[in-house]
């Protein structure tokens, strides 16, 4: 009965965690999108999903907590629980970062438009499709998967070097860019960083499933 | 004699994290003086203590998973142990966004310096003294120094602004130092960076304490 309990709440997280990894995503695309559309509403609406992201980190937080309280979890387990509580915390980073972009859109949506806005939508579709791709690693065990997404980091990783080139030569063209192209320079900068938390939790579903720590990229 | 080994692993766990402290906040120091003395030596030398920083997280994570699986942690110790864990891995954070420093040293120590380097050294300085004191927090079980701590975290975010409008002065009048001052204009973020994961410290602090989990700034 103890024991049924006990799967059911390991279940549960799994299903928290899988939750938290698509509300992520909707953040990011919705971040990059109300920027490109210059809409306030939007990332209005991207800066109040961050309070059900941080809500879902504090229950996956209590809910690992607990299990490892009540419970004995022992080496698959434990791992699973480690695992999933290291994911919440790099997808609480991601879901502070899509807030970051979104304050940006705020500050910016008055102001003149620098168009285009390179490859930074590009950025944003690699990093959601990375997500989704990782999430249905974690819930498949699948490594070669979450492997795989963290080899795509390379291309954002690519991305952010030409787009902070391309931005920089926009403000030696005209100064009057400046503010605005260092707005975008930082907001590439943020999905760059995004890529590195999805690299992360690609080494912890490795971790999850082996036992292994490894190094992904 | 298991519960004697048990109190051994614990104060070795605590040891252990109050060293990657030091390291770190000896990374910071010197990464942000080898930018300050265009000095690629010193750089390296920080780039090289990122090794250590991650053996000691690998070591502090094992340490963590080999005492949750081997004894059953209560209350109090579990509380240490999450902390702990979760204090690693702002800790090696911390020490990557050093080493980003020291890469930006190592790409700008051949171009012409833009000096003054504004306030930077100053926000290193400060980021140390917290992250100091914050180790001391820990060590003592005092959240009010742990709260005393977060607090100057507006401090390096006040210096963040003001350094980024200065950086951003300068590139309006002389377009040449677009590349140099954007180096900068990360340099000041990473440390505005330190600075949040040094109050993401300070809540673990509060929660090892008191399980309570707060919002410190």
């Amino acid at each position: 009965m103890v024991r049924e309990l006990y799967h059911k709440d390991l279940h549960k997280l799994k299903e928290e965690i899988v939750s938290m990894g698509s509300l992520v995503g909707t953040a990011i695309g919705d971040s990059v999108l109300s920027l490109k559309n210059r809409d306030a509403g939007l990332a209005q609406k991207v800066i109040e999903m961050d309070h059900d992201i941080d809500a879902l980190d504090y229950s996956i937080e209590d809910n690992c907590m607990r299990l490892l309280a009540l419970q004995q979890p022992m080496a698959r387990d434990l791992r699973l629980i480690i695992s999933v509580l290291k994911m919440s915390i790099d997808l609480e980073r991601m879901g502070d970062l899509a807030l970051e972009i979104a304050v940006i859109t705020k500050i910016t949506a008055g102001s003149p438009p620098i168009k285009p806005l390179v490859d930074i939508p590009r950025m944003s579709d690699i990093c959601q499709d990375m997500l989704k791709n990782l999430m249905n690693a974690f819930e498949n065990k699948d490594i070669e998967l979450a492997k795989a997404v963290a080899k795509r980091d390379d291309e954002i990783d690519m991305l952010f070097d030409q787009v902070r080139r391309e931005l920089i030569s926009y403000m030696i063209e005209d100064p009057k860019k400046i503010t605005g192209a260092q707005h975008l320079t930082f907001v590439a900068r943020y999905l760059e960083r995004i890529g590195d938390h999805i690299t992360n939790l690609s080494e912890n579903v490795v971790f999850m499933v082996t036992g292994e720590r490894v190094e992904l990229n």
